[in-house]
């Protein structure tokens, strides 16, 4: 058998361009750009709980890496560096082999040096820290947004629930919705250009990790406003799939990694802009409302109506965990 | 039960002066000083594996953050933030009440901002980034070892392993070197001070956390050269325990985090200096030579024979796993 510095060497000792020293020593060493400050973001990963036993560890690679990629785009950063702490049972090399393509492909396509970590023997887990860059002050945070915002929301959440409803044999999708769902649940896409474009333009950010009534309700509970969800601007549901399951993936299921964002109504111009510059659907969902009672995310049907909601979006202790 | 945003917001949200933007948002936000490189270290910690199921939280909150803080000194870097990757089976309040305790009493005596991370629901496990800064270019790295150095080791390695060993029933030990062991195990100090006082004055440093024969190998390795470890200039053996045992464990044993660094003969004055200055032992162990064939670490006796080793610390996947 190798050893365990072996096979990190083989495995995930690859070029680091931006990194002063990369891995073999104590720490990294990196030099921050003059004027930047630095957005840090670290998951952690269980087998059994945010995947399961037999996942495919290519994906497994490219969605550790993309899930913290995509809190970084949620902030507006450039990603730069990312450390990898793995713990796995046995150092069984076609699985590092795999994981690390899968790893490396996301970094490459997101221009992240892996610059550090630890490899361990233990369960089956991992840990992935991601650091990029945003110049000073420019942050997307939960808490800056404005009364009389609207709400926007990227691309398509719920595919990636409905793709974990259908390998947990709940539900059929047919093709080729299935390959869709399946894709965006295995291989999520961190919006990181999106986020860097929205700097000028949008107040607050999060990215739908959690569902998105769920991570609205976090903007508006750090903005101390009521976000208004408005049933009828929600995106399309797609074909093939009964209507109720199609809306609550869309509202209440996690793992999309798209951006819901809030900004001034003046800048509907300039997102129809950049939705057309970036090739990613822009909807304009609903709208940010003072209200000295509650901070909450609601949905409101097309009468203004309050449309009740069982759950709202995964909570890491009191909802069963997601498995992908 | 409380929700897994209030169980955080409880135990983890803490002043963070030196960060911008800390737990809450999407990630944390720290604006780097100017002409400072960034060291970053990454360590996951596994129940059973790194730890007993039934380890004391505060010990464990203290030495997860306290491992990673070893190896900013092994560089010379100052301490600054940290994130915390947390895994939980269930939100058991007493539990993340006294991991807190622990994690923070390290933080607040290392000046360490918890700046930000992930709780989670799965198999108890943890993993802590910590990054720190060090003025450009004077990071202390494996790889910068020179023929003719002196080798120096820190304090008393090898009372971790002999806890370690205690807590399993496989020695005995007398009080007080019991107590003393069990303290280095459960609650170690990183050598942050010494390693920053180093930096004009080493050209390599590690942490002993894989035993000292395997981790001087590390810079052997790194700076292309062999160390040779005299055995009559090794620190004295504590009295009470075989000597045998006592030798292997400070040879072989891990997780002390003391440190381990060459430096040149002339700075021999400086070293004493410096030692009396902090009150920290510093032996002065080896050297390091210059040899075409191989480059290892060799451990002398008072005839300038090799003594062979049986084994050469700790590899994560090779050897039996060290819990604590």
């Amino acid at each position: 058998m190798r050893s365990e510095f072996d096979l990190i060497a083989r495995h995930f000792y690859r070029p680091t361009p931006q990194t002063r020293l990369g891995p073999g020593d104590d720490c990294a060493l990196f030099s921050p750009s003059p004027g930047m400050e630095l957005a840090a973001t670290s998951d952690l990963l269980a087998c059994g709980v945010h995947f399961l036993p037999d996942a495919d560890p290519a994906h497994l690679g490219w969605k550790s890496l993309a899930v913290n990629l995509s809190d970084l785009a949620a902030m507006g950063a450039k990603a730069r560096w990312a450390l990898l702490a793995l713990s796995l049972p046995a150092a069984d090399e076609d699985w590092l082999a795999a994981f690390s393509t899968g790893f490396f492909a996301c970094a490459r396509q997101f221009g992240v040096d892996l610059a550090g970590g630890d490899t361990t023997r233990g369960p089956l887990s991992l840990c992935v820290t991601a650091l990029g860059e945003i110049p000073a002050g420019q942050a997307l945070r939960r808490d800056g947004a404005k009364a009389g915002d609207d709400i926007w929301l990227s691309g398509h959440p719920g595919l990636a629930a409905l793709g974990l409803r259908r390998l947990r044999g709940e539900i059929a999708l047919p093709e080729p919705l299935c390959r869709l769902c399946l894709q965006r649940l295995q291989a999520p896409v961190p919006r990181l250009l999106l986020g860097q474009m929205l700097r000028p333009i949008a107040h607050a950010a999060i990215d739908i990790s959690d569902g998105l009534m769920a991570d609205v309700r976090h903007i508006a509970e750090r903005s101390r406003l009521t976000a208004e969800i408005f049933l009828h601007q929600l995106p399309r549901l797609p074909r093939g799939v009964e209507r109720a399951i199609a809306l609550d993936a869309l509202l209440c299921g996690g793992d999309d990694y798209e951006l819901a964002f809030t900004a001034d109504p003046g800048q509907r111009p300039a997102l129809a802009r950049l939705a057309a510059q970036l090739d990613i659907p822009l909807w304009r969902i609903g709208r940010m409302r003072a209200d000295a009672a509650a901070s909450t995310a609601q949905l409101i049907d097309s009468e203004g109506k309050i449309v009740p909601l069982e759950k709202q979006g995964y909570d890491h202790f009191s909802m069963p965990p997601s498995v992908s």
